[in-house]
């Protein structure tokens, strides 16, 4: 159905935008097949994460060593993820058990992490799995939103430039 | 984690850019306050569409007089729907009995939507629920994509303007 939203101001702390949907799958490249064949896009590459203690994964509120593979397809501001969970202790691992593929969660992008995290927990939501990006130059964070907003909640941070 | 798009042309046909992540909610009314609250937006609007057999529902390929409750909630470029459904006959009551609340569509707004229904029907997707918006300028085509992709696809298209 087509979109009037009735609202535009972001809160402060920085949830800026929706910028990624996010699936969990079991057979990634069969599924960046038909995502590229969908959006009509080349193949994404696809890369598998550095092991979980090289990039300070902590799920459920212990260290975890899990990986996954990872394709990213860009659709407009949105970019569709698709996640092949590799190894046990992650909420894709978690999410493909228990529910099969499907919407592991949208992320959004915030401006200040700390606060943002804040604000979260203030709303009763609790952190479930973080660490930092591949590329060691941001973190992510999910919570525990998935009875209360119908998918889990991702936030992206960037961190400052030096 | 964080989205590096390997490619970013789409198709010629338009599928522009994932304008929609839309939820089915057994409660709009509730669900609406807590995105409203992650969000940091005032409450939105919430409507009730008009009954299917003045905005030419087709459901599974017989017309359907269904309804919903919807709520538009803005995060940058994307909104995000809430969709309670009213009355049987529709992917959304389908949706709720068979999964419960969760991501029931995304949606793609698109510049020929002849032209990108035959693409999604060469491709081997089966349409599974249209209709006009309430508005009367535009339609909804959804798209029988959820074992392949892992959730629906929906394609948005506005008339031309006269």
């Amino acid at each position: 159905m087509p979109a009037v939203a009735q609202n535009a101001t972001p809160r402060d702390s920085g949830f800026k935008a929706i910028t990624q949907v996010a699936l969990v799958t079991k057979d990634i490249e069969a599924s960046a097949k038909r995502w590229a064949a969908v959006l009509g896009v080349d193949m994404p590459k696809i890369t598998t994460t550095r092991p979980g203690n090289e990039v300070h994964m902590v799920y459920q509120g212990k260290p975890s060593n899990a990986r996954a593979k990872l394709a990213f397809l860009r659709a407009g501001q949105v970019t569709v993820e698709l996640i092949e969970p590799v190894g046990a202790g992650s909420s894709w691992k978690k999410f493909l058990d228990e529910h099969g593929e499907g919407v592991h969660h949208i992320a959004f992008n915030v401006q200040n992490l700390e606060r943002a995290d804040a604000e979260m927990k203030a709303l009763g939501y609790d952190e479930i799995h973080r660490g930092r990006w591949d590329s060691d130059n941001g973190d992510y964070v999910y919570f525990d939103t998935t009875k209360a907003l119908g998918l889990m909640v991702e936030l992206l941070h960037e961190d400052p430039k030096k």
